[in-house]
């Protein structure tokens, strides 16, 4: 392996005599030819390999502990498929995301329920499918919530996504725990204490615990701690009230690297912290042992996905820019036109070519913004070649648009040698299939 | 009708009896009920007034002119069918766009080819379907259409791209004619030049005229005047070498208006002052009368539509900010939160209701970054109320996403009282549609 961002890549990835990249053991430019491009590859060593490593960093400080994969960050069947064999729980955050879970019959009772404003019908599908717990947002669908289960004439259990107050320093965007939140109910404010209270007496609602997240993604430790500490030292005035704390989740946002000299901390680290704040808090408070709920989305898919490119068009403009325009861009990875996102890419059809030049990488869509890597260095490449951009498997899929009536791409999930299609590629006529003339 | 910001909603936007809004003789509740929400209304008589007034102002101005709609704005066949029976030419940039042209049988002559990396099979695509021109972006287009239609033995009508470097001053992601751009061929470098004189001599290319783009939306006239002269002044050399102009397109990227107090130029200030450069320099540089080609796609399509949404939960920080979510956001427009792009709401439930507080229109997502419309003094809503949101029919649909796994919306097209769907809501069995377990 000649590249020095390995550690951006799948586990598998390596260089072969063609010197062309290679992912679970496929050669990414043979990849390339039959399935066309843009193609997202995942590697199904490093999926599973980060599911288990998840499972064995918080299993070993905290023994009753679960992690439940957040879809968002990307789910089909297959995906989902793979994490329930990993043993993982499931977070969804709509009811498409939990018909996805139902299409690979994933175990209803290890599903999680987000979101902000989680419509009727959607808790309704919940309820159908018997999920475990409903994580509930809002006052509104408290009520809502309670309304529906009374009616059915069960009793559902939830957790209350709290607002911790608890800053994660990163994209403002992306960070949900602060006051100013759309999300969860606010410490601060009294509404957490009053919506504790009230689900208490909700007669048709079994509170089991509570949730909170801090944003993603969140490349340092201490917010970790200070959220488990800010939310169970608010939580032990309720033990008196008749709270009890079964489940305790300080969610997920777990980071990953993007640039080679950016590194996250590792899974062992997060798992430190949260572990040892937990078990000193709840042991110092009395709350004996929640089981421990981790929530990581980017940081079990993200590096498994690499995004691979065709080379097109080449503009140079002297002493200003060299644009290498690629055949996808932001209609398959939305990330660097919304968060101004860095990706680092490497040329996969020629790994050992020397870098030389610094170029950005553009899109095909008609968008200056569509720019996927501004100002890197990388050799000279051609029409034709093969451009691989890793840690490509989180929130690039699952953010996909038509925009430009270009098709998404297909995505394959290859191990030890064979890659099988996981999503085909999107055609003209799908594109129309909603459409009435 | 009663709300101040009138010019922003279609043409026949009024309050009913019900105090409701109603779009092309159509309740907005009812149809919120009957097709749920989000919902995207489209008003024919706005959608079909547009394409007039460009044609009827443009035309007075400059006799030998063609409107072309730029489908990125948003393009579906019922939108490319009524664009055909209004006579307008249609701007497309990918092969999904073609593919939806082909779909209504647009005149094929009446077709423009825009992109800066259009693939092969895109390429063969456009020449299969025998459309009008293609807008050549690079050297690389250029060498590969002229052999794709060498090997077809014909001669295929183009015109290029130029990057005049004139900033039209509006958002950095949507500035395409300055030098440090990826779109076209940059007059200040050479390229451009080289460009004119390889396509003079193509073998299987006929260069027909010149195509240049400033950006979008751009409020300002004088960009558009500026544009005009340094093309023509730039192109004049190139008579003697065999240039013929037939054809001279300044582009679109005309503003509409999304905030009541930021009214765009008026279509006859913009038709004015093209038409009046266009026709001085083309007489006192011996240029003839060309065809002037305008490519409008967001002020044809964008006033025309109206997103309704259903308020679900409120949460208030006392103090801070009130977040009003809605069943909709950043999947369904993404305008917000990767421009800043600021719009306006209405009670459309209620629309007589005086404004009394001031509240954050937040969305579904799972991001704090999802909010539709920040700070806005609405009335006092409730869960269940419809709001509308206008100047939401460009780069909404357009851009649509299935992030979080929420289908994207149903789209209907109203007039005279009657509303016909034009797309059906996206299922959930829709969004796994490709995937393969």
């Amino acid at each position: 392996m000649t590249f020095d961002n390995i550690s951006l890549f799948p586990v598998t990835a390596a260089v072969n005599a063609d010197d062309h990249l290679t992912l679970g053991g496929c050669d990414v430019v043979d990849l390339a030819r039959e399935f066309g491009t843009p193609l997202y590859v995942f590697d199904e060593d490093t999926l599973r390999g980060m599911c288990r490593e998840f499972v064995a960093e918080f299993g070993k400080r905290y023994p009753d502990s679960k992690v439940a994969y957040a879809s968002k960050a990307f789910v089909n069947p297959a995906i989902a498929r793979i994490v329930a064999e990993e043993g993982l729980g499931l977070d969804v955050v709509s009811g498409g995301e939990l018909a996805v879970a139902k299409a690979v019959d994933f175990p209803a009772e290890d599903i999680y329920f987000h979101g902000n404003n989680k419509t009727p019908d959607e808790l309704e599908f919940a309820l159908d499918y018997g999920i475990g717990q409903v994580v509930v947002d809002s006052f509104h669908e408290l009520e809502t919530l309670d309304e529906i289960a009374g009616r059915r004439g069960m009793r559902q259990d939830i957790m209350l996504r709290l607002s911790p107050g608890v800053d994660p320093h990163t994209h403002a965007a992306t960070t949900t725990g602060i006051l100013d939140s759309k999300f969860g109910f606010s410490i601060e404010t009294g509404d957490a204490a009053k919506a504790i209270r009230q689900s208490l007496r909700a007669a048709n609602l079994n509170l089991v615990g509570i949730h909170f997240h801090l944003g993603s993604p969140i490349f340092e430790l201490e917010p970790y701690a200070l959220g488990v500490e800010v939310a169970l030292n608010f939580l032990s005035q309720f033990k008196e009230e008749g709270l009890q704390l079964r489940e305790f989740s300080p969610g997920g946002g777990f980071a990953i690297g993007y640039l080679r000299n950016e590194p996250p901390p590792e899974i062992s680290e997060y798992a430190e912290v949260i572990a040892a704040s937990a078990t000193r808090l709840c042991d110092e408070l009395g709350f004996g042992t929640p089981r421990l709920i981790v929530e990581p989305g980017r940081s079990i898919v993200g590096r498994a996905g690499v995004a691979l490119y065709t080379v097109g068009g080449i503009k140079d403009i002297p002493t200003v820019r060299k644009y290498v325009s690629l055949d996808g861009g932001m209609g398959d990875n939305i990330r660097p036109a919304i968060y101004g996102s860095e990706y680092e890419a490497v040329l996969a059809s020629r790994m050992s070519a020397s870098s030389e030049e610094v170029v950005t990488l553009a899109g095909k869509y008609c968008e200056s913004g569509d720019v996927l890597v501004r100002d890197i260095t990388m050799p000279v490449v051609k029409p034709g070649d093969i451009i691989a951009i890793p840690s490509s498997g989180a929130y690039a899929p699952s953010m996909a648009s038509n925009y430009n009536l270009n098709g998404r791409p297909a995505i394959v999930m290859a191990k030890d040698g064979d890659a099988r299609l996981i999503r085909r590629r999107e055609s003209y006529a799908d594109m129309m299939m909603m459409d009435v003339v």
